[in-house]
Order: C-alpha cells, then structure tokens, then sequence
C-alpha cells in the first residue's frame, strides 16, 4: 500500500492507498479458517479441511465452525435436534414462502429464488440487528437461516419440474435430507458420503468476495438474514466462481476421452480459459480437487472416467501451452462429476455449494459481530474541481 | 497502515494489515462525489450538492450522476421519458410483484419488502452480470432498478393501510410521484419542492458502508439489482445511519420547546447519544442540516418550531457536556421534520431515504463495473495452529 499522491484538499496526506481490489490487504482477523496456498492446504479452526471431509459429517464440520471444536456424541446429538427445529419454520413462514414461490415467474433460477425467500424470511421471522442479541441468539439465527438454504432451493427446483416441495425428515442426516428433498428418493449411503465430502470442502475458502461482503454488511449490525441475501449477491457474480457446472458444460464438449487433447489445444489456441483449472492461490495442486477426484473415482461410471483421462489429457495440454505456470484441476472440475453421479440435477449444483458456503458465511457474521466496528473505507475523488457555480437549466 | 506482525505462515511478511474497519483506506477512485468534512461541503461531480438541491430537480442531479454532466432541456425531458418508462412494469412482472406482496405476512416493513421485491425483480427481468452489457445497458438497468423504489415502497405502504397501490402519473415528476404514490392526493407544489430537496441532498454522501457493499458486490460482475440488494442489507444494519425516525421519535419525547434542555441533560448524564447530532466527518455544522432546517422553517408548523427550539438547547447541552467536541445537528435531525411537515408518514421516510440512495448506488456500481477486478481482500488468521490430526467421534 502507498501513501496517497496527487492528493486533492479532500485526501488527507496520511491516507492509505490500498492496491486494487485490496489485494493481499489483511481487513480482519479469523479464528475460523485459513488457506495456505504454498503449502497446498487449507483448514478450518486446527484441522485440515480434507482431513474433515474424509472422516467428518457435515453436521460436526458445521459445530466445530460455529463453537470452536469438534462435538462428541452428546454435542452431536443436540446439534442435530438443533439443525432439524431450525429447518422447521412457522406454519405461517411456510405459507407465506410457498406464496412467494408460487409468485414468482417460471424460468427464475433455484438460487434467485433462494435469495429473495431469504430477504423475506428474514422479516417474516422478525430477524434481530446481530448487535442487540445475546451470543446464543445470534448463532439461533444463523442456524436458522443457513439451514433454510437446502430446504428452500430444493422446493424452488421441484416447483420448478412440477413437484410438490417435500419436508426434511427427521430420520435422515442434513445431507441426506438435501438429496431427499431434491430427489424425494432416500438417497444411498455411498451418495451421502460422497456429498458430505463436497459440502465438508466447501464451508470455508479464505477471505472470497462473498464472504467479505457478508462481514461488511455484519459490520453495520444487519441480521443474519441481510448479510446472507448481500452474500448471495455476490456470488451471483461471474467473477466470483463457485458454479460447478461450468466444468461439466466442458465435459460435456469434450464428449470422449480421444478427444479431450485436441478439445483442450484448441481452446487455448483460441485464448480461452479452460474452466475448472487454475486458482489464484493454489500454484500446484488444489486439495479440494484431489478428494472429489478420489470421490468420483469411487463413485464410478462412464462421466467419471471421462473426467479422469481428460483431467490428464488438459494438464499436459496446459503445460505445453503455459510452460511457465503450473494450472491444476480446482475444486469446480471434479464437483460436478460427483454431484451429477450422486443423482444431483445440474441446475442444483450451485444451490448445494449454497448449502455448504452458508455455513461459512454464517460463521463469519458471527465472528465480525463481535467487533462492533463499521467497515467503511473511504475513495479518492478524482473527477473536475469543485464547488463550481450551478449553472441555471436554460443556460446549459 | 502496518505491515503484518506476529505473521502466521499463511501471512506473506510483505502483506499489508488496514486498520480497523478500513478506516482511512482508499479503496477506490470515483469521480462521482466526495465530502470534503474539513471544509464542511461535499459535492456531486463537481457542484456542491446543496447548490444542487437549492435549484435543481433530483431528475437533474440523477442526470448528473450518471451522465457527469447537467442536463440541458432536451436532455431533461429525454431523461424523464426514460425514468417513467423505467418505471413501468412489464404486465406480468408487475403481477408477480403483487403476488409476492400479497403472500408476504403482515408487518414486514416496507425497506424489507422492498429488498426481496427487487431480489425477485432481479430475475424477472433478467437482469445480465454487468460485465456482459455495454455502457448503454448497464446504465438502462440501473434506472430500471433504481426507479422501481419508490414505487415498490409506496405499494409496499398502501397495501399495508389496505388501500390500493397506485401507479406513477405521466404528468408528475419523480418528487411528485413518490408523494403521490404514497398519499394518493396530488402533492401542493411547496412539498415536492421540500422533498425534492431532501432527495437531491442523500443521493450520495462519501464511501459508507451500503455503497461500500454495492461496489463489492459489482466487482464480481453481478447483476445490479444483485447489488442494490446487498446495499439495502447494510442499509438496515443500526451502525448504518440513514433512519430519519429516530430524531423525530427523540422530538416526541420532547414535547416542548421548555423541555428540551432537560431532556437533553439528562440523555447525556445518562450515558445515552442524542440521535440526530454529530458525524464521523463535519467536525461543525452539517450541510445537509442546515439547508433541511431552512425548508423545515420554510415548511412551517409546530413541529419545525420545537426542532429549531430543540435544536439551539441540545446544542447548548452537547457544548456543556463536551466541551472538548463540537456536535451539530446532521442530515437526520430536520430529515424527519420535512418529511413529516410534506405529509410522508413515519413508516416512509428510511424507504424515501432509499429512493435517493438507489440512485447513489447504481451510479457507483456503474463506476465499479468499469474496473473489471473482483475486490477479494485477505484475513489474518489466529486461532490455534493447523493441521492438528482430527480426533474421531467416539474419543473426543
């Protein structure tokens, strides 16, 4: 960061210019999560997150996020009953949601929809500003309204095929609620697991658009509610990544394994990226790719092994092309290959990275509450001098 | 700004730590506006903004905004034509609209019903990431955005007094029809010139947490009802500011011009801040105030007459006090008074503050949208040190 130049009278000589879009700029402390890049792992509070996402439920993943450990079976348990009363709404929430839906325009996308239900949701529970709740309360409210996302996005997309949404059950665990109540068949167990993994990688990423915009709007005292509706937002948002079926699109296109070299050369003669490669910080190999390639391994079938050989076929294809870069498959090539062998339709896959994230969004409103600290910078002008005189409408 | 001490492994040395809440730290070059708080003026382009609403019409100062020039009369009349086209509806995104009202439960407020009204607008109307549009199409969805609040607002309010929402007339201007909308009746000139002028002085005010959200969230693309949105999330955060109803609220306590010395003394023994006076950046006077108390004065009333007595005793009471600081009435203290003294009804004015600030908004994710680069900041983290192996469930 520089110390200002060219400061006009209204940018103080002490101001800090940070480089843009704050890059690599440290705007707050977390206790919840970190990624090392270099090192080629990342985790959340003590523990690597692959670690978590082989031995863990999302369920535990989500109480070591929220209350700084991992539960034993008793925390477990009550987490559980906890998680299952929040995905219960009021009988008269649940009317007013489904009239909404029932509103709105055919073609409006599961995640959309998930974003203004929220918005609503967050007045129709009558959503407290997170400075005036007592600890408990706030975390009662982020509980509720992260655990509204499967249920919400899974009644948006049975609408959506002419279903009736169905209600979590009470027998089954969160992940295997959301396949129910996508599918409305109990799901297998190696397709929980499978989707557990993927929800377990996704809670946290370091400091995302998403994430940050969730703690600017938790920095003014917003609800839960507003700060994940602003999150959503930005995830909305091309640059911002988190859309698992990009790479499947690729997939799609490249159609054979013999094809995958030849698909991949050209598309990098013709100066495309090719999606589902490269991160920002990881320079070698993601570790969220390197389970959910496992994962899909596992899972089987002909996607998966086209998956497999054409992840080869790019790598060497982007070696011959970017000799100085290492670019390796991230966590949006393998996502989709497994949620779409888990039975999950394609128009869901974002929603289901919802589910997860939400957790972390969460997580971090409730960390940035306790700062009690606006977060509001400040812009350099840079347009014509002023005051210049108004110059009256028939004389311009 | 610090470089980083005590650095984590995840922490470059050469990473750069910004103070709390960003405070002090350019993060953007706009040439939209700025507050130039020593000087004690702040203005749009290049025009002090209180020249600006002494004589211009908020049509105008949109203009300003976003063409960064003023309109002459051809350019004015082609702009008015535009914003009511803008706030016309196509027939079925209007119905659905009306349904999502219609299922809403009762008592949600109107800033509620109006983040989730343009969430599903958003949707509805297809809005693309703005990195897909040109310059013209960018800016034709900002004011199909921007144009929608105060319609969605007033019908928002009718319903809930269960009248019937009203559409804009094509005969009145965006002043009058937001007063129309609200109250039915035609407005008597000296109102909308009132609150015109409220208008023109909150469409921007420096880099403040909304806006700050709003260009966040337009750096990953977004669409820009996806950013107005997030903006109004933070706008309901209680640190935010921007809720005219609170000093008007402080003056009912009041209740007379005798009392408000008392009432002020003992506010401030009692540890409690006077809602209403003070800002982070006029050290004197507020410019915003001082041209509200005018036309409060104007306005007329016995309300304007206890603000401008309430006014000279909590001054002399804030001096007493603190003596080390010099706290003035803000844009909050005669907002209410004027609102009130044109016919707007309390429940209206934070959304009336919206309808200025939409403008504000999209004015800066246009600006932002022309960057091109995702605002993606770093954390610190500082919890206990990674990776520490996870302890399975049946021995934690």
């Amino acid at each position: 960061m520089s110390t200002a130049t060219a400061a006009t009278p209204s940018t103080p000589p002490e101001a800090l210019v940070a480089p843009p879009g704050l890059a690599g700029v440290i705007v707050a402390t977390t206790a919840l999560s970190d990624v090392r890049g270099q090192e080629g792992f990342y985790h959340y509070r003590q523990y690597d997150a692959v670690d978590l996402a082989r031995t863990c439920s999302i369920e535990e993943v989500w109480h070591l996020l929220l209350q700084g450990h991992l539960p034993d079976e008793a925390e477990l348990a009550a987490f559980r009953a906890t998680i299952a009363d929040a995905q219960r709404l009021p009988a008269e929430v649940s009317e007013s949601l489904a009239g909404v839906a029932a509103a709105t325009p055919p073609g409006i996308s599961p995640m959309t929809q998930l974003r203004t239900a929220l918005s609503m949701l967050g007045g129709a529970l009558d959503l407290t500003p997170v400075w005036d709740l007592s600890a408990e309360e706030r975390e009662h409210d982020a509980i509720r309204v992260a655990a509204q996302v499967p249920v919400i996005t899974a009644a948006a997309y049975r609408r959506s095929q002419g279903l009736d949404p169905l209600d979590p059950r009470p027998d089954l665990g969160y992940t295997a609620n959301h396949l129910w109540m996508i599918t409305g068949t109990e799901p297998a167990p190696e397709h929980v697991r499978a989707v557990e993994r993927y929800l377990c990688l996704t809670v946290d990423h370091g400091f995302n658009a998403s994430t940050f915009t969730a703690r600017v709007v938790a920095s003014t005292g917003a609800d839960v509610a507003a700060c994940v509706v602003a999150a959503l937002g930005a995830l909305s948002g091309p640059l911002h990544g988190g859309a698992p079926s990009r790479a499947l699109d690729s997939l799609d296109a490249i159609g054979t394994p013999e094809n995958a070299r030849p698909w991949a050369d050209a598309q990098l003669a013709a100066g495309h990226r090719i999606m589902g490669f490269g991160h920002a910080i990881y320079r070698g190999k993601d570790p969220r790719s390197q389970l959910l390639r496992e994962t899909a391994e596992e899972l089987g079938g002909p996607l998966a092994e086209l998956a497999v050989a054409a992840e080869s076929a790019i790598d060497a294809a982007l070696d011959a092309a970017r000799p100085d870069r290492t670019l390796r498959a991230n966590v949006e090539f393998y996502a989709g290959v497994v949620m779409h062998g888990c039975g999950i339709p394609r128009e869901m896959f974002t929603p289901t990275f919802a589910v997860s994230r939400a957790m972390g969004w969460t997580a971090h409103v409730l960390e940035q509450a306790r700062e009690r600290k606006i977060i509001r910078p400040s812009a350099r002008y840079a347009g014509p001098p002023p005051p210049q005189p108004v110059p009256p409408l028939a004389s311009r």
